[in-house]
């Protein structure tokens, strides 16, 4: 392997590590050593990549935010309707929690943030700009209502499926999670979706449930 | 004093004293040391009350039940409305969240609860219970669509409201949550109010930025 690649395998393998490690005992209680040994490097190897704790904390989270980014971009590529594509983007992030321990890492690390000072990189901001483009293309083509506030549908459907996230994971280790995150848009699509398109648009939740949905486009 | 009621004011000094700061530093970097300074006691006189961190988080997280149930009670012997109630709750609790550094630090401890082992009481599970008693009440008082399943109702309310703070505490510090709230509810009414119910329920949602809702009855 030439040493540039070599070099990104390593790196690679200490973000993997420390998200196992941050994810198990949290950002406090992490220490350089363990995320050495969980990412099968030395420290000198390590600290040759990461000069910190925080940067490693970064990189989780910056890792993640790649990975949901990239999930907006395979749901936004697909064509679909822009209601179709929120709930969509719902069931991918969703997904992503169930499965990456790299994403569930960065929650907690995100989570935990007061402490950790990364308020400049808040995902929420970034997540609730994409949703209200989407929104505010859902009224635009009929699928919501036009007398309600783009910007607080889009924060209002980024904090239900936050609360949605955050109540599975302590109640039920997220083992509900796509359940409940079907019923969150059963319970808000009648309220948003103009009543003479429901016929058309309130089956949308049940594809949360359809295990293809978010990972493909 | 009486020596009773002095280890009663000493007790509960300490549980204020650890709430401050497992808020400002997070469970895992709080010490002993640092609860005995910030309540005002010797480190001799904190271990007669509390044998180790974990009793002070869980006196912490116990304190901050009592202090939520005491306003869903108060609420609830105000002869309002079941749905009125509901809104009343969530914007007591609410309320609390911004006044209260016990509370804010119990949700910060559960938040944190993955190492802690908090889990056989789960403040979720109870205040989806009284949820769901507030909802079947509703359906019954006509002001919840009979069609829609009780349970999901209930944690989809309580898994919007704790979205909602979580989403205003990492982006607004917690500056906007009421606004936020009454938002929620702006757009949860219309979807679960049965449509020739509108007119009468769905300004209960601008009850949440009343200053007095859910602090009194």
């Amino acid at each position: 392997m030439p040493q540039q690649a070599r070099a990104q395998a390593t790196r690679k393998s200490i973000v993997e590590g420390s998200a196992k490690v941050f994810l198990d005992v949290g950002y406090a209680r992490t220490t350089i050593a363990q995320v050495a040994a969980a990412s099968g490097v030395t420290k000198g190897a390590l600290y040759f990549h990461f000069d910190s704790k925080e940067a490693l904390a970064r990189a989780v989270i910056e890792e993640n935010l790649s990975a949901t980014t990239a999930i907006g971009l395979r749901v936004l590529s697909g064509g679909y309707s822009a209601l179709e594509s929120l709930v969509r983007i719902s069931a991918g992030i969703a997904s992503e929690l169930i499965e990456e321990p790299m994403t569930r890492a960065a929650v907690r690390l995100t989570m935990e943030d007061s402490d950790l000072q990364f308020r400049e990189d808040v995902p929420y901001v970034e997540w609730i700009k994409t949703c209200e483009t989407l929104v505010q293309r859902a009224v635009d083509e009929g699928s919501v209502r036009d007398d309600i506030d783009v910007q607080t549908l889009a924060r209002f459907l980024v904090s239900a499926h936050t609360g949605v996230d955050t109540v599975s994971g302590i109640v039920a280790d997220r083992e509900d999670l796509l359940q409940r995150l079907q019923e969150m848009w059963t319970m808000v699509l009648p309220g948003i979706v103009p009543p003479d398109k429901h016929v058309q648009y309130l089956g949308l939740a049940h594809l949360v449930r359809q295990p293809e949905v978010g990972t493909q486009a």
